[in-house]
């Protein structure tokens, strides 16, 4: 079965918010193994409505509509739907009753208009809105299934998850499982080259190679009948995947290098310390996105003056006059620095040009040394990038910890 | 002209990202006055990419796509785009020079499908990709225009801002020209409450309130045959404005609290050190997000361990003993004391609890104490928000800022 969603409101098409419902039901429906082949957003037109909700009926078998179910004259969802499925609208008395109860409760009038919320298509199955005043609903017609939901995402995620999930689900029978490879170190395209051919003869699993700022992941995806069905599919082919990839891959379904680091630093009870130039603070910022970190993060020292670099961290004046602030030499020193002054086990320097100013022609913006300490030795490695200053800064962010998910743990 | 967008990427479908370019490009033909009446999103489907296009062909005049413009075989909106519009592809040898250069750079070897990206509908406009490798494009065909930008959100911004918008600003005709005013400190309710009237009454140049995490903005935009026209219409509406929000407006056209701040110190020659508890790096981060920040920015110290706020601090171990780490004066004595160790005129503390674990009964996750130590003087808030961790975060470091431009700058 395939599904499509149609966002009906003016709004997102002016930009003014995000079509995040539409991302939390494709989330669902990919766990429930319905296929989503299109998403559509449509203004509150009815004429351009009707188009796209005929569009999605001859060519999905579920359509899944988000918004246009509230009081006002622009709120036209129920009403087109009903009238391309050929349904009555009738009263739903639970419904109004609901309605006069809430306005009576919050000590406000109901305005005449708030009653059409309560007008559903003749036989739906009513969701009962428990997080706002208009009900979705579902029903079933030329051997289609329609199902409504409110816009706002407060109403419908909670509406999603507890009414039209568990209504789709008796309906979609079979299932479908990914699993996330994740992989640093190694780009997008690199990857696909190494998985090309595993790509092209594999189809149940299917292998999907996707780039995220400075990392990717190759993501596999079986369907089958049950979830142990698509796990077994999966296992052989996930394995060949890490075996192909090697020490680039970090980490199947984690969430993020900080994460993998965190847990890694926890389990052996090691005590991490961090001092940043160019990345002003972004990888200790990383570390601390990670609730409980306080269990092996003692905390940093952004050095972005040089003094800072000599006088907190012990950097030494010498080196900055011979090879400078950007070497490796002084990543080291910060290095080791950051741990002797926070009492950790392991220390993080990184030092570099983030841009776009800033650089020389030996040292171009772009260029930056990492240095890993630990137990006396360094782990140090140099990268260079031009894509300006974000990219820069969370490459070299991701490289260090990177260092210590290869060498430390 | 209307436009329509299509997305295309399995990726959205499956609702692992959300659809912002979408949101972002609806946002810019907003201001230049272009309708969208339709959204799509489709995968790496060619029958199901090639059925969107023509449908798109057929209803709009503008057709701007994003995504599937990569090294990898699934990604086909170039060459579906060239087939449904009769155009040939061909090699576009600067878009080459730049990828070879680019792999050149960072030492890595170009894979033989990266050449992919350096094919192009012949004769098109080419938007040079500063921000990554697959390059953009437009052409004009059978008297639709036709706008292809990449997928990522940090290339497809820049370029749909840099390349995309002037190019259909061309088109468009006419002018129109728009003035932010940036609030910090102020609810987008409260602003709305406050600019009803005017909002309501004003119809060129028109007022829009947005949120944005822990601030929000008022656009003021008008249409016009020249920008002149416009600034003349702009001109004593913004004004207006700036004088009804008082002291909570921090800036017209400005990019952020970090600009304005760093700005401000830069002109009055101060030097400026942070210390970090909860919010982890975050701070400085954000300041040193903003290039040249070294003539105001010596560092900053994350003090996540309380043996870092003694030892490196000197936050004194009674009041870690008494008061406790989250506390006004443990903000007040890390602000002073990373002012002191850094050799700085202002200092900053920010101490709290992130969440979501850590909260007690008297001091709750969301609690955080901000302090600035300026001139022997202190100014020192406290907030309190139940939002989650990463607003509670971003909350703290803007009060932090905040508090520099209304008590110091």
């Amino acid at each position: 079965m395939n599904a499509e969603l149609i966002a009906v409101g003016t709004e997102i098409l002016l930009g003014d918010i995000v079509n995040t419902d539409a991302q939390l039901i494709s989330q669902g429906l990919s766990e429930l193994g319905i296929n989503v082949f299109y998403q559509t957003v449509v203004g509150d037109n009815p004429a351009r409505l009707r188009h796209v909700i005929e569009t999605a009926r001859d060519r999905a078998d579920i359509i899944i509509t988000t918004g246009g179910l509230g009081p006002t004259l622009d709120d036209l969802t129920k009403e087109t739907l009903a009238t391309v499925f050929g349904k009555k609208m009738a009263l739903h008395q639970p419904s109004l009753d609901r309605l006069t109860e809430f306005f009576n409760k919050i000590g406000r009038e109901m305005t005449k208009n708030n009653e059409k919320q309560a007008w559903l298509p003749e036989g739906c199955t009513v969701f009962t809105n428990l997080w706002g005043t208009a009900p979705g609903c579902a029903f079933e017609a030329y051997g289609k299934h329609v199902l409504m939901l409110p816009g706002p995402p407060r109403e419908c995620n909670p509406m999603w998850k507890e009414c039209a999930m568990p209504y789709l689900y008796k309906l979609a029978g079979g299932c479908i499982v990914s699993h996330n490879i994740r992989v640093f170190g190694l780009g997008e395209s690199s990857m696909e080259h190494i998985l090309h051919d595993m790509m092209e003869k594999s189809k149940n699993p299917t292998i999907a190679p996707y780039a995220k700022t400075s990392e990717c992941f190759a993501r596999v995806t079986a369907k089958a009948d049950t979830t142990e069905e698509c796990e077994k599919l999966l296992e052989p082919v996930v394995r060949e995947i890490v075996e192909l990839l090697g020490d680039d891959v970090y980490g199947v379904d984690v969430d993020s290098l900080e994460q993998v680091v965190g847990d890694g630093l926890r389990a052996k009870g090691l005590k991490l310390a961090v001092a940043e130039s160019c990345t002003g603070g972004l990888l200790s910022k990383r570390i601390t996105d990670i609730p409980g970190c306080s269990d092996y993060y003692l905390g940093g020292v952004c050095s972005y003056a040089n003094e800072v670099k000599m006088n907190v961290l012990g950097v030494r004046k010498e080196t900055l006059d011979t090879v400078g602030a950007v070497s490796a030499e002084t990543a080291e020193q910060m290095a080791a620095g950051v741990a002797k002054a926070l009492g950790a086990d392991i220390g993080v320097g990184i030092t570099g040009i983030a841009g776009p100013g800033g650089g020389t022609e030996d040292k171009p913006a772009g260029l930056v040394y990492i240095s890993v300490w630990y137990d006396g030795k360094f782990f140090t490695r140099k990268t260079n990038s031009s894509f300006g200053r974000d990219r820069v800064r969370m490459q070299a962010a991701s490289t260090a910890l990177d260092l210590i998910r290869r060498h430390i743990l």
